[in-house]
C-alpha cells in the first residue's frame, strides 16, 4: 500500500480523504491556499504545504505547484477530490509521467466521457440510451421531419451556435414543426451568421438518476445502484438519496446495467457516475460521465456497505475488488443535505467567522464537514460547509432522522440552508417521492409569491 | 403508538431517547434537577419539567416528583433510561398502577432478577450455566470438602455477611483447604457476627461476555448476539464490542442460547441484557441480568440493524418484533469508547464548564452525547459525558476508525479520559483481542511503574 497520499483538494472532501487515508495507515498531504491556513484539512493531515495564494488558478489549479507539493514530501500518489483538478486529463497525465499514482480512471477514459460528442458516439456504440434526435446538423425540412417523426413531441430545435438557452425552440406538436423549423433557421443565422440547426426529443419534467460504478485493473466493474438526484437548483443538487424512490425493480435493473454498460465501455477504472435523465414513463437517457467520486457518494457507500474512497485508493494500488456484483444488495435508504453557507431561500453566499458550530449525533446520523467553532470560511470557494447523511431501514423513517439531525445542527455567525431543508424535508412533494429536476425551482418561485 | 413519553433520566441517554422519540413522531418529556436546567436533554426535548434540587434522591430518584411531571404533561409512558430507577420494580408498579406504560420489563421479571439468590434458581432450573459451588452455607468441613472435589481449584471461600472484597480466601489446592476453611469462618464470626460462608469456584482471568436480548408481549424473544466488555476498571466498563474478538462460532452459539434461555425463563419483554463469566477454555457462567437497556447497547444496534431503544417503545406499545432470529445476522464489528469527564490515569472526576467540544464525524462514526461548548458539567452525577462509537467491515479496521475518531475530538476546559483510549487501542494486547476483566488494571498498574 502507499505510505503517502497528497490531497490535491480542500474543505470537506480533503477531510474526507485523509480520514480514508488514516484508516488505512497511510500518511496524508494536504495543500492549501494561504486562504486556507486554518482549514480543517491543514489540520488533520500529516503534512501540509501552502500552494499559492487565496485564488484557485494560483492554488488549487496551479499544477506545477501541486506537483511541487507532493515531490517535496515524498508522496506516492495523488487524490484529486471533486472540482478543481479532478477532471484534468492533462493533470492526470503529468501525475503518471512522474511517476506517481493517479487516484482515478485512466486519462484516456477521462477524455472520451469528458468530450460530449465523442462520449455519446462511444455511448450510442455500447448501446447506452441517447436522447433520440439528429445525429449531427440537420440538412433540410426533409430530414427534420423524418427525425422529428421517429423521435415524437415535444421536441427541441436548437441552434449549434447557440448556447444558455438562445437559439432554442421547443415544439409540441406536428402541425407548428415545419414553421418552428424554418424559423429557427433562420434566426440563428442572423443572430450567430450560421444557420446549423440540431433536433432532440424534449424532456418536459425528467428525472436526474445517476449510477455509481467502481472498476479496478483487472477488468472487475460493478455497479453500486443508482441515486436521485433530482432535487437541484441552478443544476446544482441539493438533497440527494439512494436508493431512488420512484424506481421499481425492472427500471432499475435497466439502468443499472446502462451505467455499468457504459463504463465498461471505456474500460473504466476507480470510482465513476453516469447521469441520466429519466421521464415519467421511465424511459431514460444518457446525460454524462462524471469520472471522479462525487459530492452525494455517501448515500451509496451507506446502502451498499462499500467505502467508496477506501476503494479509490486500493484500486489505484492495484488490488482487485473484493466484492462481485452478486454480492452488492441495496440495505435500507439513505439521504444526503448539502449544508451551505448561503441564504436559505436567496441563495447569497455568507462568508465569514463561525461563531458556534455543533453537528448533529446519535444513531445512523454521518456529517462529513470541515466546519469548527471559530473557523472563517473563506468567500473564494464553494459554499458547500458541510454534508449531513441519514440512513435507515426505509425512505420515511430515514426522513425523519434527517429531520431531527438538521434541527440538531446549530452553525452561528454566518447564514446556513439549514431553514431550506427543514422546509423541503416536510413537504408532502418530498415526502411521497413525486418529483423532478423543475419541483425544487417551481417550489422557490410559489413561495416567494 | 404513543402521542408522548417521559423520560426519567438525563444527559447522554435521555437525549438518545428523545432522538428515538422524534423519530417515532412520539413527543418527549424531559425532567432535570436544578442543577441539569442547562443539559441538553432539556433542549432537545418537546417540553421540560424541573424535579427537584441537584441531588438525584431528590429529582432523578424522586417518584412523586416524577410521576407528577408526568400527570402534568399528559405523558402516557415513562422510559427510565439506565441507572437511577431503571431496575427498580417498586417504581415499574407505581407506572402500571398510575395507568400509564412502563417502556421496560414486568416487575415480576425486575423481581426475580434483582434478587441474586431467586435469579441463581430460577437459571439453574432453566439449565443456564452457574458458577459451580455450595447452593448456600456450607455447614461444616465434611460438606467444604465434598464440594470443592465437585468443583475443582481454585476456589473462593466467601463469608454470607462479607462484601466489597472484605470477608474472602482464595485457595489454589487441596492442600490448604482445611486449615483455610476453618479460618475464613473464624474470621467471619469474628467479623461481621456471623460465621455462614459459601464457596464458589474462583475464576482466574475470565472475560466478561453479555448476551442482549429483547422480547415482545407476544411471547417472541430473539437474542441480538454478545458483547465484549472484559474492559474494565473498578468493574466499570472503559471500552466494549460486538462480537466479541475472542469467541468461536460454537462458543458464540452456546452463550447466545444460553442468554436467550434465561430470558425465557422469566418471560422477558423489552431489552435486557445476561451478563456471564468467561474462562478461557470457554466455560462460561452467568453473573446477573441488567433489566433495562445498557450503555454499550449501540455496537450491539450497529452489528444486528436493530434500533433498541426503538423496539422498546414498540414493545411497550404491544408490537410485535419485525423479526425473527434467523433474520438476525453479525454484520462486521463495533466498538464504543466511553468517554469520562476524569483524569485519563488518576481518574479523578473533573467536572466544569466546556470551552469548546468537537465531535469527531465522517463515515461509520457514532456519537452519542450532551456536550456542547459552553456546557457546564455538573459534579454530582456520572462522570460519563458521552460515547464515541465505530463501525468497521472487520475489527482492524474498527480499531483503526476508533483511533482516528478518538483523534478527532475535541473537548477543552475539561480533563477526559481521551488518552486512555488512545494509549488503550493501540495496546497490541487489545489489538490482539486478548484480554480479561484484569487486563486494564494491571496495564495500568504497569504504566504508573
Amino acid at each position: 500500500m502507499f505510505h503517502k497520499i497528497l490531497i490535491a483538494n480542500r474543505g470537506e472532501i480533503a477531510v474526507r480523504i485523509i480520514r480514508a487515508c488514516k484508516e488505512l495507515g497511510i500518511r496524508s498531504v494536504a495543500v492549501y491556499s494561504e486562504a486556507d491556513r486554518d482549514c480543517m484539512h491543514t489540520r488533520l493531515a500529516d503534512e501540509s504545504v501552502c500552494i499559492g495564494p487565496a485564488s484557485s488558478t494560483l492554488s488549487y489549479l496551479n499544477i506545477a505547484a501541486i506537483m511541487a507539493a507532493a515531490e517535496l514530501t515524498d508522496a506516492q500518489a495523488i487524490h484529486p477530490g471533486f472540482g478543481f483538478l479532478a477532471e484534468n486529463a492533462e493533470f492526470a497525465d503529468i501525475v503518471n509521467e512522474s511517476g506517481l499514482v493517479w487516484i482515478g480512471p485512466t486519462p484516456e477514459s477521462m477524455r472520451i466521457m469528458g468530450d460530449k460528442v465523442t462520449a455519446k458516439k462511444k455511448m450510442a456504440l455500447a448501446g447506452v440510451p441517447l436522447v433520440p434526435g439528429s445525429d449531427g446538423a440537420v440538412k433540410d425540412i426533409e430530414e427534420a421531419r423524418a427525425i422529428a417523426k421517429q423521435s415524437g413531441f415535444p421536441l427541441i430545435i436548437k441552434a449549434s451556435a447557440g448556447g444558455g438557452g438562445r437559439g432554442m425552440k421547443v415544439v409540441h406538436s406536428e402541425a407548428s414543426f415545419s414553421n418552428a423549423f424554418s424559423m429557427c433557421k433562420a434566426e440563428a443565422g442572423a443572430a450567430f451568421g450560421d444557420d446549423t440547426v440540431f433536433i432532440e426529443k424534449f424532456l418536459v419534467e425528467p428525472r436526474h438518476i445517476e449510477v455509481q460504478v467502481l472498476g479496478d485493473t483487472h477488468g472487475n466493474i460493478v455497479h453500486l445502484y443508482e441515486r436521485e438526484c433530482s432535487m437541484q437548483r441552478n443544476n446544482q443538487k441539493v438533497l440527494e438519496e439512494a436508493p431512488s424512490p420512484s424506481l421499481d425493480a425492472e427500471t432499475r435493473e435497466k439502468i443499472c446495467a446502462a451505467g455499468l454498460a457504459a463504463a465498461k465501455a471505456v474500460d473504466y477504472v476507480g470510482a465513476g457516475t453516469i447521469e441520466f435523465l429519466m421521464n415519467a414513463d421511465n424511459s431514460f437517457y444518457f446525460m454524462e460521465m462524471n469520472t471522479r467520486i462525487q459530492v452525494e457518494h455517501p448515500v451509496t457507500e451507506w446502502i451498499t456497505g462499500v467505502d467508496l474512497i477506501e476503494w479509490q485508493i486500493r484500486v489505484a494500488n492495484g488490488e482487485k475488488l473484493a466484492f462481485k456484483q452478486e454480492d452488492l444488495k441495496i440495505k435500507g435508504h439513505a439521504i444526503e443535505c448539502r449544508i451551505n453557507a448561503e441564504h436559505p431561500f436567496k441563495f447569497t453566499p455568507s462568508p465569514g467567522t463561525v461563531e458556534l458550530y455543533h453537528a448533529p449525533g446519535g444513531r445512523s446520523v454521518r456529517v462529513d464537514s470541515h466546519l469548527y467553532t471559530g473557523y472563517k470560511i473563506p468567500p473564494h470557494y464553494d459554499s458547500m460547509i458541510g454534508k449531513i447523511i441519514t440512513h435507515a431501514r426505509d425512505r420515511e423513517k430515514c426522513i425523519r432522522r434527517m429531520q431531527r439531525a438538521i434541527d440538531e445542527l446549530v452553525v452561528l455567525g454566518v447564514t446556513t440552508n439549514q431553514e431550506l431543508h427543514q422546509r423541503l424535508l416536510a413537504n408532502p412533494g418530498f415526502q411521497k417521492g413525486e418529483f423532478n429536476i423543475h419541483f425544487l425551482e417551481k417550489w422557490l418561485k410559489q413561495m416567494s409569491l
